[in-house]
């Protein structure tokens, strides 16, 4: 089987799984137009279920049982989507998954409850977890998740920061820790630290999955970034260029900072001040230019194919003695997948 | 002793005892400038521990340890705090306990997430009850949790929603679900529920709570809703009349909806379709008129007055046979505390 294949299958079949489940967990009851209705909205969108995939291939690669994952599984898929709620709030975000954002369909302040709401069914399954996996495990896994939205929300803060004090001074560095915090936990540490512990009943180190989910985790942003300038709208499901617009500091604007004479880079820190909705497509289009006589987008393609190497590096540390699997397949693909999709 | 000074005197004793462990849940790491300085924010403006002292004195009523309870009652004042970060961008207030809210700070993006990250800290002494408390009650008491706050996000779906669609045909009945859901789940059922789970290992039953916790959150929250409309501005600390001003479905609104003539209702269903920016002080003021001229202040403070005996009545019956205490004294004034508070 060719190895662009098993990333689409496995994301295919786990996937489907998890969904399954997922959807036992969406509430059927009142408040429905107010509540339960929008808060199936999300994960009825069909993202790529990257994340549950990634923790029940992990389970697996350990020899643990896939059912016992099924629900750790789904916790993570429903908290990325409670996530994604907030988020896009917070970026300011007007496209999801091909259609309006929660907030540009019922309000912010909607929004900003059903992502609460969201985030609290997440939790269900977790709980859940004590009738397979026994009191002490489960616990590890609530405190193992509320580490990573931490994480995450502290990601988020220097993110959102970045753009509130209008810094130029952000560094590639800093964009780096930005992203393991922001992105790597819940794309690819999380689920695979979770998935290890399900398998060994909390007996493997899980401190070597930072290494690899952050290279992979990076890798996966910049391409992110990347698509959101060069990308195909519709493939995309969010409008093009509008990072560029929220002034959201990406390795190409960092890169564009580092390398910009005096004056370009004052213009450039004048066009970021401009709220979102004033910016033009002039504005836009300058930064877009300089990018491109600069090479930072080159450089960032550069930085994320780095990022896909060292994270197939890293997995044959963790992989090394365990018997070959699909599974196993699938961890040494996607370090390559995550930089070619579209 | 007076009833009244009991009140006063276990609010700030147990309440002094919940704030020193508190601070310690507070991280002074990094990102502080736009995460942690924020997210002590409201905890350190000094609200009056009623939840807290509830679930601390209920521990004890029931001849729990207090220091056992502690943990639990900080972790309920924490998500207080991270909940009311969001009901301030959800209401959109501007003043919260004398200062600006979270939002008018920092904007609504920073504010969402600093919210989401302080809820994620109210859970760390919920966790650290496995010490204590063993891994079978201290789940059980984040699942306890979990419920709660649904009850809350359901309950603020339902205010929300209802403003959202300019409702103009909500009845008593659904006003007293709502406040059930939005408010006594948090201000009185749960930290009296945890509290005497924690005093019994689990063996009491917490069905009891739900009557008592009713009568006396809806007495609570009538009285919050009657000083902002009738309070002195600072001693409330939030801006009054800002309930008029918002549309916010009160007692009182639902009381002249029942009572309007036919063109009245329809006047005061046009003035609420107005955008809380744009409203008048003549527009409120007619409302504020109407309600006078009805007597719907007069029916919340019956209504008021009536819950808070009922939750008297209730509270005989969940301490026949325990013996006295300031607990059980601190108990029976709260009913008529919650009533006579400025």
């Amino acid at each position: 089987m060719a190895r662009s294949n098993i990333v689409a299958d496995l994301l295919s079949e786990y996937g489907n799984r998890a969904r399954a489940l997922l959807s036992q967990y969406l509430p059927r009851s009142e408040p429905r137009r107010y509540l339960y209705d929008p808060v199936a909205d999300y994960p009825s969108r069909g993202g790529r279920a990257m994340r549950p995939t990634l923790c029940l291939a992990t389970t697996k690669l350990f020899g643990g049982n896939f059912e016992r994952a099924l629900p750790t599984a789904v916790s993570i898929e429903l908290f990325h989507n409670a996530l994604l709620i907030h988020d896009d709030i917070e970026d300011e975000s007007d496209m999801r998954r091909g259609k309006p954002t929660m907030h540009a369909q019922w309000g912010v302040p909607m929004a900003v409850n059903i992502g609460d709401a969201l985030t609290l069914l997440s939790l269900r399954p977790l709980f859940d977890n004590v009738r397979t996996l026994g009191p002490r495990l489960t616990l590890r896994l609530v405190s193992e998740t509320e580490n990573m939205a931490r994480e995450s929300a502290e990601g988020q803060a220097l993110e959102l920061g970045w753009r509130l004090d209008n810094r130029t001074d952000i560094t590639q560095r800093d964009y780096l820790e930005m992203v393991l915090k922001k992105t790597c936990w819940l794309a690819t540490i999380h689920p695979m630290r979770t998935g290890a512990l399900i398998a060994t009943q909390g007996a493997v180190d899980v401190a070597a999955f930072v290494r690899y989910g952050l290279f992979v985790g990076a890798a996966f942003q910049i391409q992110d970034d990347l698509l959101n300038l060069t990308g195909d709208e519709k493939k995309y499901g969010k409008e093009l260029g509008g990072d560029l617009f929220e002034g959201k500091r990406t390795l190409m604007l960092i890169h564009l900072f580092e390398q910009a004479t005096p004056s370009e880079r004052e213009k450039l820190g004048h066009i970021l001040t401009i709220p979102r909705q004033s910016k033009t497509e002039a504005d836009v289009r300058w930064i877009r230019d300089r990018m491109d006589s600069y090479g930072s987008i080159e450089h960032a393609v550069r930085s994320r194919d780095a990022m896909s190497a060292a994270a197939q590096n890293e997995l044959t540390k963790i992989t090394r003695g365990l018997p070959g699997s699909r599974d196993k397949d699938f961890l040494e693909a996607l370090a390559t997948w995550v930089v070619e999709r579209t």
